[in-house]
């Protein structure tokens, strides 16, 4: 609770215990106070805060009857999971359908959560958004509105020609192979939806993005996690002929979560053995113009000789995630089909965003910033990797960079556990995604994810410095509660 | 084919029989020409575009090539349905899901389709889109990007606060009640997912909104027509004992098709019908705001006093298509499960938009633009009421106007099938819904529905006009195929 700020105001109507009461709430509901966390005794907090100590019962008293908070005699409060199955009317009580019931991890969800001005998050994956070219952005957006009527009107489910078009000649295809997405993840759903049926298994990298995890296993698939290291060919070939996979899914290029990117040779080797059995792969393209400096290996698709790969990818990454746009590279039939799919799922993706997008790469504008993106990246890297070596205890946590990307994986020394660490760190003010959420399994505990391109080098090193705190007092709130998955109504 | 423009330019490199096909293949493109639509025999267009039969029937061969077109010794040649088999690599064949199976239907996706220039499009429901207030729109938008960083940064899933906030100041609920989508069908789409098992049984309007049809189709619901006229409860009350459906989805004001309004009173006796059998209602509120002049009754959600209905509305009838924005009023719980089923399918909805909206919604540009849009309705509605009654034979298509909504729900005289209608339409350059897209059975082969709010009062005079040939023609082109419903890979 160190960072969250819990100034009360005299002048306030509203009597103290409440105005504490609303405060917690605000936090909890910002993601400052994780589930499971432990409160401040009511003594310590009455201490801190100079209040009576039944002021503090009191808001606390309250957080419980809103269902936020548990007081457990002897243990001390603590945070519940979001889950308020009391207040959903009788007529809407299990209801819920199973493949939804299967869709409650709130894992993905909650990295898009704003969190306080005062907490520094190295959980979602962001790219450096202060370089922007926004004055850029706002003429093209103004220029498109006057001009152009599509920004408004009814467009295509495919997308917009105009962006189709130029998406079709960067990336060398016909404009049939192109759909319009709004954002990498509804490719994922839409590739489920199309392909997946229940009990399916699919093959992902192991660790792999957890949007796919959580997307396959809410599409009721199997996960089959592969190891992508040099030489795992013949693991996947073991799971192809054991589990007769749908597809695969990989991120092959500066990956999610691990940074790590295939040689040339493992591809081509990849798409030998995927053509030889017939295995569709999906493959996940969002990194593959953020290498720091030399190219990476060209992406599956371009090297494939038999339509077996599906392109996907996104401008979150390298213009904004807030413009929700990305597209999917694949056969004229498949874009069909999952045009059909996506009619029913959003109709289709706004106009204005795609117009002024088209615009975009239509000037040299997008590669330029790109070239821009690729050294900060480059240099926030750095920075992440100098105070990592500065400010933490010698073993406590090991990673290793590569040249692209935005995240750095890392291991935990010793037993620590990152699921805890993350509790103990939120209320420090300083955010990452714990391993669990890449593994399809139960690996992944003593596991981290940082993203280092999202934050300005000197707040890289301020969040760093709160990480070394916690690790340094070695463990610190262990005190936590297991979190249930269950579906909220 | 007649309004298809075929005009071959002498100067172009490509060969006359190539060109003809490109040509016809666009047309084909842009929906102008349906398939099951009989081509000009190759004399009659050879005389009609002053060129040799050779060249008419090398370019129909390349359409036949193309898997466009079909021939039919003695019959003609006939526009394909939409499906590419052969195109598919291999590793992609036969792997769609079961769910996506159920999904082929193109009617909502070749809605949004642009049809060409000389096409009168009475088909989509769009509303008078040439009184969107652009240059208000231009400068928020442009006044927030300069100003808000949150209009680009990643958002949270259940919308932007500030969206939320004014949604729920101007429908009374708190904003925790309200879920941002990516217009109503997202709403549609996520409580499928959400409360549909395969099996499930769910009532609904009929007719009723084709998007709702097919999206509770494709979860595998079975669906019940419920006809929605006074009286009509004993129908509904033996369709809940019969199916005990998961929930009601209707569409009680100014409804699509039909135009109808449930009275005030069926409103309260359906929500006591309900109360008593737990029974959930999808209110699909779209029309609510779009009454010519009274208010319309009260939404159900406004009536309900047991947390039984879920709000589902959208800006894209009263602002813009194009914006993909809407959003859904439910008990807070209901939001909270809905929220982890839109994180996997676009993870949240630009913010941009839903800024501008914001700002809107707080100023009062948005009631004066629906009090702009009300009149500019009415008067477009009486326009295609005259035209009808000047350009139809008599007893050809029969109407009831309602005074709401963007639309009239037509039946058609003697035994006139709407969908061979259609198709010899396209060709004369006008299009609209056959009544088939909106029964969840085989109903509505004699009716259709015309939207006559978007269009303006000179093109809908033309466009009944052309109407109105087509039908003193009697049984013109009947000649059509019928339509596959497969998947396309």
């Amino acid at each position: 609770m160190s960072t969250v700020s819990l100034a009360l105001d005299p002048a306030d109507p509203r009597p103290l215990y409440r105005q504490l009461c609303d405060l917690l709430a605000e936090a909890i509901g910002r993601g400052e106070l994780l589930p499971g966390a432990r409160l401040l005794s009511e003594r310590d907090l009455a201490a801190q805060l100079g209040l009576s100590r039944t002021t503090i019962v009191n808001g606390y008293r309250e957080l419980e009857a809103r269902g936020l908070v548990r007081g457990h005699i002897g243990r001390g409060t603590f945070i519940c999971a979001p889950s308020a199955p009391d207040e959903v009317p009788p007529a809407w009580r299990g209801k819920i359908a199973l493949a939804a019931q299967r869709t409650s991890d709130p894992a993905l969800h909650a990295l898009v959560r704003q969190p306080g001005a005062e907490t520094i998050s190295f959980a979602p994956g962001s790219a450096a958004l202060d370089l922007f070219p926004l004055e850029h952005f706002r003429a093209l957006t103004d220029a498109v509105l006057r001009r152009d009527p599509a920004a408004l009107a009814l467009g295509p489910t495919e997308g917009q020609p105009a962006l189709r078009r130029a998406l079709a000649a960067r990336y060398r295809v016909r404009p049939e192979e192109v759909l319009v997405l709004a954002g990498a993840q509804q490719g994922i759903d839409l590739l489920a939806r199309c392909l997946i049926d229940p009990g399916d298994a699919v093959v992902l990298d192991r660790p792999g993005y957890l949007g796919a995890i959580q997307t396959f296993r809410g599409a009721g698939a199997r996960i089959v996690g592969w190891s992508v290291e040099d030489g795992a060919l013949d693991e996947l070939e073991d799971a192809i002929l054991r589990y007769r996979p749908k597809f695969l899914y990989t991120n092959p290029t500066f990956q999610n979560p691990t940074g790590r990117t295939l040689a040339t040779e493992l591809r081509r080797d990849l798409l030998e053995l995927a053509a030889r059995y017939r295995l569709p792969i999906i493959e996940d393209a969002t990194y593959q113009e953020l290498g720091f400096a030399d190219p990476p290996p060209p992406p599956l698709r371009e090297l494939d000789r038999h339509g077996l790969v599906i392109g996907i990818n996104t401008f979150s990454k390298t213009l904004a995630p807030g413009l929700r746009l990305g597209w999917l590279i694949a056969p004229a039939a498949v874009i069909q089909q999952l045009a059909l799919i996506k009619a029913r799922a959003d109709v289709f993706s706004p106009g204005l965003t795609q117009l002024v997008v088209a615009e975009l790469l239509a000037g040299r504008r997008y590669d330029e910033h790109l070239r821009q993106l690729r050294g900060e990246h480059a240099r926030r890297q750095g920075a992440m990797l100098d105070a990592l070596r500065r400010d933490l205890p010698s073993g406590a946590l090991v990673t290793t960079a590569h040249r692209g990307g935005l995240y750095l994986w890392c291991r935990l020394g010793g037993e620590a556990n990152a699921r805890e660490l993350l509790t103990a760190a939120a209320a420090a003010g300083v955010l990452f995604v714990p391993g669990e959420a890449f593994y399809p399994d139960d690996g992944g505990k003593h596991e981290l994810r940082l993203c280092f391109s999202g934050t300005p080098p000197e707040r890289i090193a301020e969040g760093v410095r709160r990480l070394g705190s916690l690790l340094a007092a070695g463990p610190a709130i262990r005190q936590t509660q297991a979190l249930g998955r269950q579906p909220i109504i």
